[in-house]
This record gives C-alpha cells, sequence and structure tokens, in this order.
C-alpha cells in the first residue's frame, strides 16, 4: 500500500540535506590569505571523500528501489537504519578532517561507514525477502561480491586505523573506485525483464 | 482543489531536515581521541531517540495522507500546526543531550512530544471531520488507542521528569516501541477498500 | 516548455529549508535549568511568527501556482525574487528575537516583510500579464484587497519601529490574522472554472 | 533504466539547500543598533551574488535537464561533479564577504565558479554524447558562445584578483548579466521538435 515515490522523495531529501550540510564543517576563516586556507585542506579532503561515498550511494539506492514493487514496513524501516547511519557521516567527516586524521577518527569514519554498509546490506535482504528469490534485485545481485568485498575493506581500515592512518585511507579510496566503476547488474536485469515482459 | 501531493512534499522536506539537522548538535570536538567522544554519548542517545520518533512520524503521516482524497484548509493549518511542534524536537533533543538528562530538559522534551502528538490527533480528527464517519481513517483508527496512550505515557514522562528522569526515558523507549510494531489498521482497511471498490 | 512542477517543487525545498533552518536560532543554552530557557522567549516568540508568515506564504504560493498553465522565464525570476526576500526571514527573525525587540531589528523585520509582500505582488502580476486579464488568478484576485492591505499594515510597522516596537508587533499579528482566515476566491474560481470546462 | 525525475529531484533538494545555508553565513549580530549591520553589508552583497548564480544553474539546469532522454551513469557522475562546485559556493560567498573580498577569497569564488561552469560544459557535452549530435541540446547549444565566454571571463576575474579585486566583482555582474538575459535556444528547439514530432 505504501508508495515508492514517497520513500524516493524523503531519501533524496535526507541524502541531499546529508552531502550540502558536510560543507558547513569547512568554516569560513577569520584571515583573508590563502595561509588561513591551508588548515582546511585535510577537511576539504574529508569532506571531497564523503561527498563521493553518498554520491555512490544515492546512485545505488536508485538502482536497488527501481527494483521494488511493493514497499513493505521492513523495507520503510530497513530504509530508516541505513539512513541514520549516513547521517552520522558528516559528524565523523568533521571530526576526521578538523583533527587531521588521528587513529581515533579514521576509525569511527571508517565503523559509520561499515554500519552504513552492514544497513545497505540489510536493505536488500529485506527488499529480496519480500521480492522473492527469483526477483529482479536477487539475479541482479547474485552473491553481492562487490557489497562483500566492501565490507571486508572496512574492516581491514578500522584495523589499519591503530597503526597507520594514510593505509585506512588508501582503503576508502579503494572501495569508493570499486563502486564508481559502473555496475551494470541491475540495470541490465531490468532491461532484460522489460524485454522478456 | 489543493492536491495531497505537494503537502506531502513539503512535510518530506521538512521532515528531512528536522531528521538532518538534529544531527548538527553533535558538535565536532576539538580533541581526536576517544575520550574526546565521551562527553558526546548523552547527545548521541537523545540523536538516536529523536531519530526513531520522527521516522514514526513520517511513517505514519505517510499512512493517514494516504487515506485524504482532499486536501482543505483546515488539513492544511492542522499539518502546519504539527510540522511546528516537530521542528522543536531538534532543540529539545539538544538541550537534553547537552544538559545530560536534567529535570529541566526532559521536561520540556517530553512536552514537546506531546504536543506533537496533539496536533498529530488533531490532524487525524481534521481529515476525518472533512471526509466522514465512514471514510477509511474513521474506521482505520477506531479509538485510537495507540495514540490516546501515547499522550497519557507523555503526561506520565512530563510528570516523572520532576522525580527521576530515568523513569521518563523509559516511558519514550515504550512509546517508541509501541509505534515500532508494524500497525496494520491503516494498509488493511485501504486493501479493503480496493477490494470492494 | 518550463513545467510548473519542478518550480514547485523548488520553492516547497526553500521553503521547507527556510522554516527549519530558523529554528538553528534557538541555540541550545548550557544551563540545564528552566531559568536557563527564558531568555529564548522572545526568540521562540519571533520564531512562532515567523513560522506562521511562512506558513502562510506557502500556502498562497500553492494555491497561486495551480492557475499557471505555463511557466515564463518572468515567471520564474518573479518567484526567484520572492524566495530571495523570504530567504533573509531567518535572519531578521534571529536578529529581533536575540536583540529583544530594538527599533532598528524590529523596522528590518517589516522592511523585510514588506519586500517578500511586494515581490508576491509582482510575482501575481507577472502571471496575470503571460496568461491574460480573464485568467483564473486575474479573475481571483480582483482587486487584491488583501495584498494591498499587507503593503500598507507593514509600512505603518515600519513606521512605528521607531517609536512604539509593540505596535509594530501588534501589526504583524493583525497581518497574520487577516491572512489566516480562509481565503476562498482562488478555490472558488478554480472549481467554477472545472464546472465550466 | 534511470529515471530523469529522480535526478531533478536530487538536484532541486541540494541546490535548495545551498541557495538557503548561504544566508547562515549572514550571522546574526549580538548588537540591536543599524550600526551593528554596517559590518554585515559585504557579506549581504556576495550573497545577493550568489544567489544570483545559484537560480542561474537552477534554471539552464531545468532546462539542459529537458533535453535528456535517457540518463546514464556518466550524465549522473556528470551532474554530481557540477553539485560538488556549487556545493563549495556557500563556503566561498562566506569567506569573500567576511574579509572584504582580499585578494585571496576573491581568487578562491571566482576559480569556484570556474570550476562550476566547467563542470555544467561536461555535464552538456556528456548528454550530447549520448543523444546525439542532431539532439535537441546539441542544435540548441551550436558553439556554446555564453558557456565559452563564461569560462573566459571567470579567467580574467581570477587574473584581476590579484590586482584590483573591483574589477573581479564588475567581471562577476557581467557573467550574471549576460544569463539573466533570456536565453531563448533550448526552449525554441524544444518547440519546434514537438511541432514536427
Amino acid at each position: 500500500m505504501m508508495t515508492r515515490g514517497r520513500i524516493e522523495a524523503f531519501t533524496d531529501g535526507v541524502l541531499a540535506i546529508i552531502i550540502t550540510i558536510m560543507v558547513l564543517e569547512l568554516k569560513v576563516p577569520h584571515g583573508g590569505s590563502f595561509a588561513d586556507l591551508m588548515p582546511l585542506i585535510p577537511v576539504f579532503g574529508s569532506y571531497l571523500l564523503s561527498f563521493i561515498f553518498i554520491a555512490i550511494y544515492w546512485n545505488n539506492h536508485h538502482h536497488v528501489m527501481q527494483t521494488v514493487q511493493h514497499v513493505t514496513g521492513g523495507i520503510l524501516w530497513a530504509n530508516m537504519h541505513l539512513l541514520f547511519w549516513l547521517s552520522l557521516i558528516p559528524f565523523s567527516t568533521g571530526w576526521v578532517g578538523e583533527n587531521h586524521f588521528t587513529s581515533a577518527s579514521v576509525f569511527l569514519y571508517a565503523t559509520i561507514l561499515l554500519f552504513a554498509a552492514i544497513a545497505y546490506h540489510i536493505l536488500q535482504l529485506t527488499i529480496i525477502k519480500s521480492h522473492g528469490k527469483h526477483s529482479i534485485l536477487a539475479q541482479a545481485l547474485g552473491k553481492d561480491l562487490k557489497g562483500k568485498a566492501s565490507m571486508i575493506l572496512y574492516l581491514l581500515g578500522i584495523s589499519s586505523s591503530f597503526f597507520k592512518v594514510w593505509i585506512s585511507g588508501i582503503i576508502f579510496v579503494i572501495v569508493a573506485v570499486i563502486w564508481l566503476i559502473p555496475d551494470k547488474r541491475i540495470e541490465k536485469r531490468l532491461k532484460n525483464n522489460h524485454k522478456t515482459v
């Protein structure tokens, strides 16, 4: 009975705000010279990285939602659960940027990304559960290697944060690259589905 | 003459912003160690609780609006009245979190939740008034035990805030749980209605 | 060629954000007792007033837009002009509240409301210009007594701000009440129009 | 497979937030007299200018998107790339306003505008690439003199920021005026297209 349109609209709104309020952590410096901008460079770096992550989530969310034919209460709450973890990204982004990537802040950043990835995985499982093992999403995901690889990489990023934070940084970039490479699974399945129907 | 779509879009926008700006109360600490995160734990707790309340309101609002066939001026203003009280939740959430649940802050938090619940009740009554006692919403709500129970619980939470704030906290969790348990009333009615039509 | 839907969606977004970020001026007090809330009472009062004004604008905007059949460049920019003045309301609301209604802050508050009213008037004229004197909006507005009365009242409110700010305050409330009383003009015309068509 | 509607909704959301949070840089002064407003005049000036730029982008984005018949992954990421640069405008606007147009702040302001213009250009090229050289957008743009002129003007504005910042200011106003003059290219092509179809 619930419409897909409104859950998408609400998610769009929340993600649009998350991606935009992150920029508020780039606090306008009081001085007006280039030197005053220097301390902001790590904040800018963490902003750029988080911007890409949120954009990837928006993109994937869009694709996954297209396979949803009826929204159940479970899907709604799985989606809210995902939004909760994503809503914490501006905080962890600001902390990691302001403190120039201390161990603790990188640990928190990676942990929140891990929980968001888990929430996304749960959202997919909830959709598949209500739409059947032969649904478009179930077929498109297959074993969901990308999703599982991301979670393992985040775990590595969490571990490395105690020793060398730059390793964690490299790992975050690798995860982003994995997802930025176009993923045709769902698009293909949707197309095939349309053809056969 | 007024369309349901735009009132939903506006409400979605306001709720998406409320749920997201609450996280701004989680102020990025200046220090970069785990110890610097400790003072934020009560703020995080109040954020989590309020996130769940807003999510519940969004979910219920979505269901109630689906029963609306024509938006009157009364429904519009009843909705604005609800949004007004919900818009104060980020403030009360921040206050209760920053002050580690003092009596006054818990009192305010519960009072705003009570007024939001009353506003929601008024919204439902306004819809029923304009759509008739045999409308989908009127039948689905019945005596609206959940709504009335919530209001009584908030009153208890307000009272207990003067003595033991942790009792108020438990009461808030109980209200959240009551609403998180799936409520099939409206969905059922809408389905039945579709079948008979 | 431009669609009404997207101009409405953008306006909804901007108004939803304006109405919600105003609440950020209610800064969470450091103390946790009721006494710490006292200084916020004028801020709360100005927030409530501005919330009602934005809600009235959203409501009226919704009605006026329903009479638009094609969006011209002129309508788009007249709408942006209106949003510009409305976007300043959180600032003037915060200033008037934080300074407990000094002459200067009340003057600014009234001036921004006046410019918003003028911008709204221009928007209506632009729509009528492109849709013809016999269009739904032109007939519904007639001489637009409410719009003109508001502008005169704002001018009075600006003048009185130099002598007695409480007179300005009463004038603002009068304007709000004028608009809160249901205005059936456009709804009636749209209904009639549907009947004849 | 991706729908144009959701990319438009997300862009609307982000632009609505960008245009509105910029006003938060107009920090409410502590004093309540007109003299306390004086330091805010340059901030207000930069806000007005940036408001117009974002409004122009929204307007143009709306037009360009109307020519899109299918959204590819490339279009999506080109759009995200544009939003990234636009999301930095509140920061550069705040900096340029708070520091009364120092060389460095004007340089940054112009640079971000330049990158946004380049991103917009890339978005157009990406759409044309996927829709063909005979598509509506390709024909409407022609040699895109306005786009190229803007980029050259921004380069001039960046250069002049080292010598005379008021020259940069004049250049920004010229760019805004160029775009404010109604551009009928896409509207015409869309109309012609409808006629022939």
